[in-house]
């Protein structure tokens, strides 16, 4: 595995004894998230245990979309949608097709954009919930369906690629009656750790990035991050963090130096929202996109109050060969930056903001990663599903139920008549 | 002014009492305002002061630009591209050339991606900075003018529009001796309060959109915002929020319910961030997507630590007429939902999660807002540059400097080796 962590800018925060006291309870850790406690963790063994066979009718089912489709619209929310996004954003583009994803909020205008995008080309859907039901993704579908059987006709539900629960559920049904192509979630994974399941496979495979690369990477993380041991990175990286919290930290800033990476940093909101914050407990998770947000929330992590942990992705950036061009007089005062790479430049400047916000009382986590490709993205997601998980263990709370999401929806199925929801307040 | 506070989800945190104790306090901060104590609050006058003969000069080269190019390429960072930025993401796409922002960090694949994208397309460069000497835009405006060079030769500097102080500055002297193209930033106004300066004027008006409209808003904001009365909803925002900050909230979320707002709520990031984070003091500002970062961050905001407040973006939604179709069957469940708008789905999703949020301790504003239109977003951001100034006197801190963000680039220019910077830490 590629990941490394540097604990430089943690100093005066964080003690080797410190670290050390947590002996006891990352042991207990270790055993809650490998019992077989009822609680969804296969994703544990997606990475080793994901069949050959899956691979192939994913990877036929991409050639599929690619060879039929230049547009690939994936509804889904949460879970459903935010690793493969993370994915296509931060890998460079291939020849696949385009996706868009749609079905993650009730905007008209996002799906109007949507639709328009639609317009005189080719296109597939693939709509992943396990259950069907959920309101946001559910109406996209209706929108999106209809607009796929004008366009094909009774061609229309080969055009669709169902990923949803393997049992139960409005669209595993709908998928026998209308013989749409059909994905499964594995019963035993959550929403936000599914992106190695057909969730995120079948998207980024369509995109034309290699999953077996992705899993590949994941593969080698599974094997750094198992044990119990003080080498696991993933188990020390929770422990950091949980030191941080119990000294007062509240809000955890995940920060990148690539906007190729704003929205893995998304992902990881998500999977530590929903992971860790409940019972009152939980760092706030956030992300900023350096150098471009120290114009913006810099003066605050600098300056403001000192509630602020960070997490920086620093990834490899060997593949450009893009230097500061000479412009024949020092006009601009940048004669000392002519021939330097922008790749150079760009993790100087990391170092730079790292020592200054430490200094600042802003300790900050470095996780020196890869390069831009299948197999760091693969590392990263599993070492971050790991210690997510443990971070929630520590913290003493249930790191896979999401409880809090529920309370929005029951409200708004109040409001909207749902059959079923009455019409008083249901606190 | 379209703009209405709406207080519901406040109760039980905020009361009359307590707003009415402000009185003396805002009386000292309106006061403060409106001094002539040396900061720069030219800002204030934008709306009823700019001339129209400027206005006249930025829609010409606006037409201009359209003429001659596909695409703007606006070089700045922070302030000087985050107003622009947000109004062309807020406002329907209009008949105006592209507009690409750029310089903003130092990604190399950033940058080639811009560079990929000017290929076979006519392009332009509006460069956007106070001293022309900052890094990051100083950087792009090397290796895009080289560009811009290769292409277009000896009229390439007729392409350049700069956007720079009115008489120093490095980008000042090279207009003159380029003959690139001139726009003035006020002295007297600073970066996050510059948008309806030529700084976002310009690239809002070559996208196509009405400045003067945008103007009109900011008028008609201006009007109501101003006297130190108890209907001055700019006050009285600023007054909830210190409330909350005194009773223990650390974190303010803005949020909206439409992905056009995404960077408007970037742009009060910036804006709160740099003016109130300092000292030790302020609410860290955080932004989200609703409803798709209900599926994220929403299990946070529900059960996490009790530390946000939130205050919502309300847009009015007239103008789709997107319903959710009939299916044909009821497989879906969604049966109660066919024929319903989704705008007024979406404003119920909104209802529905304040009241969730408020009951699970997380007081909600409720901001009414008017169209997606220029007038609009004149009145947001005016009432927001307002009350935020407000808020940093309530405060007892400046909320018109931001010394923290000048520490990254202090220790970037001693590790990059820049002449004039010593080789020891300078904390």
């Amino acid at each position: 595995m590629s990941l490394v962590l540097n604990e430089t800018f943690l100093e005066g925060f964080v003690s080797q004894e410190e670290i050390a006291s947590y002996a006891q309870r990352l042991t207990a850790a270790h055993r809650q998230l490998y019992a077989p406690d009822g609680q969804p963790k296969g994703w544990l063994a997606l990475p080793t245990e994901t069949p050959e066979a899956l691979l192939c009718q994913i990877e036929a089912a991409a050639e599929k979309i690619q060879k039929t489709s230049d547009l690939l619209l994936v509804i889904g929310i949460g879970g459903s949608y935010l690793g493969a996004r993370a994915a296509l954003d931060f890998l460079p583009k291939k020849r696949g097709c385009q996706v868009l994803f749609i079905g993650n909020d009730i905007s008209a205008s996002h799906l109007e954009e949507v639709l328009a995008e639609c317009s005189g080309r080719e296109f597939s859907l693939n709509v992943i919930s396990k259950s069907g039901s959920t309101t946001e993704p559910a109406i996209a579908f209706r929108i999106l369906y209809r607009a796929l059987q004008e366009r094909y006709g009774g061609q229309a539900p080969q055009r669709v690629y169902c990923t949803t629960d393997p049992a139960d559920g409005i669209l595993r049904r709908m998928c026998e009656e209308e013989g749409f192509i059909r994905f499964e979630i594995p019963k035993d994974v959550g929403g936000r750790y599914s992106v190695l399941t057909p969730v995120g496979l079948l998207p980024i495979a369509a995109a034309g990035h290699n999953i077996r690369q992705l899993l590949a990477g994941a593969i080698s993380a599974a094997k750094d991050c198992r044990g119990n041991t003080p080498a696991n990175p993933a188990y020390r990286y929770a422990v950091l963090k949980d030191i941080l919290y119990q000294k007062g930290k509240q809000v955890e800033l995940f920060a990148a130096y690539e906007p190729f990476a704003a929205t893995l940093l998304q992902w990881l909101i998500q999977l530590y929202g929903e992971s860790c914050g409940k019972d009152g407990k939980g760092l706030f998770p956030t992300a900023a996109l350096f150098s471009t947000d120290l114009h913006s929330l810099g003066q605050y992590i600098q300056e403001g109050r000192r509630l602020l942990c960070e997490t920086v992705l620093c990834l490899q950036e060997d593949s450009s060969p893009l230097t500061v061009p000479a412009l024949g007089s020092n006009h601009d005062g940048l004669l000392y930056l002519e021939g330097k790479r922008l790749a150079d430049i760009n993790r100087t400047a990391m170092l730079a903001t790292a020592e200054a916000h430490h200094a600042g009382g802003t300790p900050t986590i470095l996780l020196m990663a890869g390069r831009r490709e299948e197999r760091t993205l693969g590392e990263l997601f599993y070492f971050f599903e790991v210690s997510c998980a443990i971070s929630g263990y520590l913290l003493g709370i249930n790191p896979f139920d999401q409880p809090g999401v529920e309370q929005y929806k029951t409200n708004m199925f109040r409001l909207l008549g749902k059959p079923g929801y009455t019409n008083t307040p249901e606190n």
